[in-house]
């Protein structure tokens, strides 16, 4: 059994948690949702819900979390409650892989509200990081044009935990690979990487550096050329291939430094003119989805994308607004529509949802977002995923939520993938959902705040 | 003992140590640094350190690990010799809480080649992350001038080791404690939290949400008064707890949407006039130290700042150019300093070196990179951590570490730590450096591209 996340959590889930045990633990629906996408993003990737589902059939507090906790002046009565917790509620979700727009439940919880409520930390740190990361990796791999996306990122990402998380996102969105091995080994990810600049300048020179590695690796290899000068590298390259085998075999070079732009360019003639021409060329450093796109408007002549800090972190969009929010809960034994109305975008929509996607001659059209019960066109995509606390749903392979990615982005037209300012993807809410909302309104600020 | 994380690696310090377990495991030095602050930065605050020293502790190979290197085509007296690696090497660094600028080492470290190269990925991954965030929290801090800022970031972070981390780190940078439990329980941080909105919508009314509260926590608590409308859940707080008590106590309201300079005016005249003067005022969403400065400087009635995705991402700036680099490597058995050449801002200087600071008048003034051996003016920043493998370093408490982050601040001068455009500390580097780097690069330009 995995040791269980319950108390990564906020502190307000567990006072709120101790103020329902005393009021009522009643039931409640919740929903994950994003208000609006980071800027610059026409569409997200669902990841992370393998995760969650983990952390739910594992969800429990260990006596040293009970114990803590009674040190933080809870109470005996509600920890004693809280030993015998566990999930038992209903959650539908938005698969892995699948696409996700504005105000559009990602996953949805009914459950006794103290369980729900608990939920609420977890669960948006996991969606809201790997699913920025594989809409990250899904608009880099868009912008490569069909060239090859390497996950680099591992040193850069926010900890071990983001490192691994990212190398899996990263794949689900397109990347071929990761550099990070214990990523790898754990998600079956293929792994890539050769030798960084220290190794070249272990040695007494770069050509004697080139030679042994080949004599250890032989030409299916990947040789680092910028260590000193980059086209003198590539020369290096060439001549210890020749002098070791005699053959013009090998896999490729990499760059790491220097104007991209020219430096490939310049490599792939001198790399063709030496009879090198499967010889692939491999880049690194600073690269994201804009410097890519650059880069290949200008005719660089790059065979495979080694990205790093901006891929893991998704540096121009770092977070998004998701939040998980209450949309009904018992009253009278009745499941309620409950809604927040304050200031501004901060306002829910009322009720449980779901999503309902239209395609028209194999294109994703609208999305309209309606009750659970409403009979409306189109695909509903959220599934159950957990009944009465039983996972009820088969976790998906990665490859197949790879490939669930890869089909589901090929239906969206391309004005909604352009990387800047793509046009807004149609979200459309439904009539009943609306009129529920002016219900709710006039009912609470007339009732509610008396 | 902890799990090992030998295998969070990039699979090229796999495949390197294996060329180097053939060409021979020459001794080497690595230095890991910034090459240049991120934008708006004009300081960063270490830390990560103790992360390190616990890696190093328990950096070795599982059974499963090797068995996962054999499958991807590693030798097996390559992986029965990586069975046995342990760390033996030596390392110094800067400790946690102290000031580091461009180009300066953090860590260094002195060890057989393949071990020295193996912590490359691990140890950029962590001290990156952790000094990132710990920089940030200072820069919110220092933008709060005195107000209490919490760290609410958990479910933003990128991941579940990041939300503990950025806890942590949050901490060490002036932070008064975490939202988060599970930082809480592992690091002793002081929590914080009360409740949210779901927890006023799942009453009948504002008011019977802020008894029911107020039923089970008392007084000594803060209630969420935006729910509806913030003046009017102002004025029920206060209602709720005079009907209840007929007292004028109540440690807080927080605000969690809206415009919050105006609203936090009103709200403190509203407290006011009601006999609520000790009532302080939380404000939570969407802060970072730009906004808080610009609140500030408005008048903005604000006693606590709860901050979240910006701290934890640090999203203005989620990244740095952290670099782990080999400076000297074993020739003819003596250590002889190296360098990386290649065009741009990616050269590096050669050889061992430590950082000293120089103070006049209470205040820092200026640093010098100097080689270890160098006797220079001013306090050597770099300690001794590990020596052959043992750690002699005593790991300090998380709050000697932050006091140390306080106090090295307040020697730093203002002008480096303006949150826009700050001055650019001026850090020099010795001439042995600068005469070791020309005389390198003459000597790899003639020779080792030969």
């Amino acid at each position: 059994m995995e040791k269980s996340l319950a108390l990564f959590t906020d502190l307000y889930e567990v006072t709120m948690a101790q103020a329902y045990f005393k009021t009522g633990n009643v039931k409640a629906t919740f929903e994950l949702f994003v208000r609006r996408l980071p800027p610059n993003r026409g569409y997200l990737v669902a990841a992370g819900l393998e995760d969650v589902c983990n952390y739910l059939l594992n969800f429990r507090f260990e006596k040293d979390d009970l114990e803590f906790l009674e040190e933080k002046g809870f109470e005996k009565d509600f920890l004693k409650f809280l030993s015998r917790i566990r999930f038992t509620g209903d959650m539908w979700a938005l698969p892995e892989g699948e696409l996700v727009f504005q105000n559009e439940p990602i996953i949805r919880v009914t459950a006794p509200i103290i369980e729900a409520q608990f939920l609420e930390t977890f669960m948006i740190n996991t969606v809201n990081f790997q699913t920025l990361i594989a809409t990250k990796a899904a608009r880099i791999v868009g912008a490569a044009k069909g060239r090859q996306v390497v996950d680099f990122g591992s040193r850069r990402a926010h900890g071990v935990d983001a490192g691994i998380k990212a190398a899996r996102a990263s794949y689900i969105g397109g990347c071929v690979g990761t550099s990070n091995v214990l990523a790898g080994k754990k998600y079956g990810i293929p792994v890539y990487g050769t030798m960084a600049h220290s190794y070249v300048e272990a040695f007494p020179s770069e050509k004697e550096a080139f030679k042994a590695w080949l004599k250890t690796w032989g030409t299916d290899t990947v040789l680092l050329v910028d260590t000193y000068d980059t086209l003198r590298g590539v020369r290096n390259a060439i001549e210890a291939v020749e002098e070791l085998t005699g053959k013009k075999e090998l896999k490729g070079i990499r760059m790491d430094s220097g104007d991209m732009l020219s430096l490939s360019k310049e490599a792939r003639r001198i790399l063709d003119e030496a009879g090198f021409n499967s010889t692939k060329i491999f880049v690194s450093s600073g690269l994201d989805e804009y410097v890519i796109e650059d880069y290949l408007n200008k005719g660089a002549q790059i065979d495979v994308f080694g990205v790093g800090s901006s891929l893991v972190t998704s540096d121009d969009a770092p977070k998004t607004d998701m939040v998980y929010k209450l949309v009904e809960s018992e009253e009278n034994g009745m499941l309620v529509p409950r809604m927040k109305i304050a200031e501004g975008e901060k306002a829910t929509l009322p009720g449980a949802k779901q999503v309902y996607r239209v395609e028209e001659n194999g294109r994703y059209v609208r999305d309209m977002v309606g009750l659970c019960d409403e009979n409306l066109e189109g695909e509903g995509k959220l599934v159950q995923i957990f009944k009465n606390g039983r996972l009820v749903y088969r976790l998906p392979k990665l490859e197949e939520i790879r490939e669930k990615a890869r089909m589901e982005l090929e239906k969206l037209p391309e004005e909604y993938k352009r990387i800047r300012s793509p046009e807004a993807y149609p979200v459309q809410v439904s009539e009943r959902i609306m009129d529920l909302g002016r219900q709710l309104v006039k009912r609470l600020l007339s009732v509610k705040q008396g």
